[in-house]
């Protein structure tokens, strides 16, 4: 199970502003509570900074590396600064979010995942556009899988992104979404999955709950990464007790040890 | 999806002292509130009552049918018992908890089942003793399963019970259910559960997270019942939840009317 926290965006106001004033210190800071608070790996994202996305990637990345050396998930829908960032990684194995199987991305993505030997997350998106069932899903990811194994990427650093909506606009788009969890556990089992969920509870009151049962319901079927918010406490906590209850912690003692920390509300 | 409120039971301090002295207006009120909350069940329980469980269950039987018409869940180890709280069942199909594959406690519950025409709860329990893994539990569940339909029992008739241990005695007692949850829907289809959930979280602290995240759990695997306490807000505000995450709440309706009664805290 990974924690990816997503906090170093540039789409988050409080990141644009010390982005655009070069202020290091709080970047550090929101790195270093990032990798206390228990995440594996810190995303990096400056992609709404359109104009000069190369230049702030790389300012990012070295930045982040000055305060932690958790390892490094570089995020960008733009080649270039998704090299840019990789180019500078110091510390483990780097994460690139995101390949897909869409024609020109997976071109331009797919050298970069073997020149720097980085684990990928893998959205299930295609030229065909957006997928609407499991079965659509599954095509693309059968497709991505045949294809980055073929080009010699290990099954342990493939990340699956099943592109999760919202259910007040899609009806059964959680369903579809557990679907496929439990459709790409059953053919690939040596695989991973990585992604952000908070998409799923969009235009509906009490999101936070949405997601983070949306967490516990995913993890149940085997699903073991994912993108939030690590220092949410209310969100580690149901991560902690939804583990013990699967019986990945043995004689309960993470969970124990998230309750003395006050994550169990 | 149904509900077994769990609250009129003489385990419980303030329902075994209105027994005692015939406090009708408390158990009827009790009755009521689950009724509202929106129990598809009550559960009458007096077990602890040893020495006039019969005369017991015949009057809270009688007093909990003068308060609602939901149907009752008539629940006892004892089959005079059952009977006694049977006989006087006037509204809708009744269920019985449980029936076992321990052989006295099939042979003497079988009879009030097909007498009755009764939904019944299969405790997965057999003369082998307590269950340990899925596989144990399976051979209990398809020798009930075999039992119960060969009588006439109707598939759509039959609760199974997966029966629950604590996760801080048992290494594994939270994914054990969990599987044979998965097997139970896998070969049975057509059958229901219905189950308490709280001997999970025993001797752990935060334990009404734990459980309500173990519903939250159990019905992401198919789990369609459950005996708790539907005046619970946040319990209740989770199963919501759960069932718009999982498809199973056209345009989160009842999602949304739960977060206007406020259940979603």
């Amino acid at each position: 199970m990974i924690i990816i926290g997503e906090l170093i965006n540039t789409s988050r106001k409080a990141i644009s502003e010390a982005v655009d004033t070069r202020d290091a210190d709080t970047i550090k800071k929101i790195a270093l509570e990032q990798a206390e608070a228990g995440a594996h790996y810190i995303d990096v994202n400056c992609g709404n900074k359109l104009d000069d996305e190369v230049e702030i990637m790389k300012w990012l990345v070295s930045t982040v590396q000055e305060a932690v050396d958790t390892p490094l998930c570089i995020d960008s829908p733009n080649p270039k600064a998704l090299e840019a960032g990789l180019s500078l990684v110091k510390h483990g194995q780097a994460m690139i979010n995101s390949i897909t199987d869409e024609h020109g991305r997976f071109a331009a993505v797919l050298p970069l995942v073997l020149k720097y030997k980085t684990k990928v997350i893998a959205l299930c998106m295609s030229d065909r556009g957006m997928p609407h069932t499991a079965g659509d899903r599954m095509q693309v990811v059968q497709s991505l899988h045949t294809k980055l194994t073929e080009a010699g990427v290990p099954e342990d650093d493939i990340y699956f992104d099943p592109l999760i909506k919202p259910i007040s606009v899609v009806a059964g788009a959680g369903a579809e979404v557990l679907d496929t969890i439990k459709l790409i556990r059953q053919q690939y089992p040596h695989v991973h999955f990585a992604c952000g969920l908070s998409n799923v509870s969009f235009g509906l009151p009490n999101r936070k709950m949405l997601n983070r049962l949306f967490v516990v319901q995913t993890m149940t079927l085997g699903m073991d990464g994912y993108i939030l918010n690590p220092t949410d406490k209310g969100m580690m906590g149901f991560i902690y007790a939804a583990q013990a209850l699967l019986g990945h912690d043995e004689f309960c003692g993470n969970y124990l040890m998230a309750y003395r920390q006050g994550l169990l509300g």
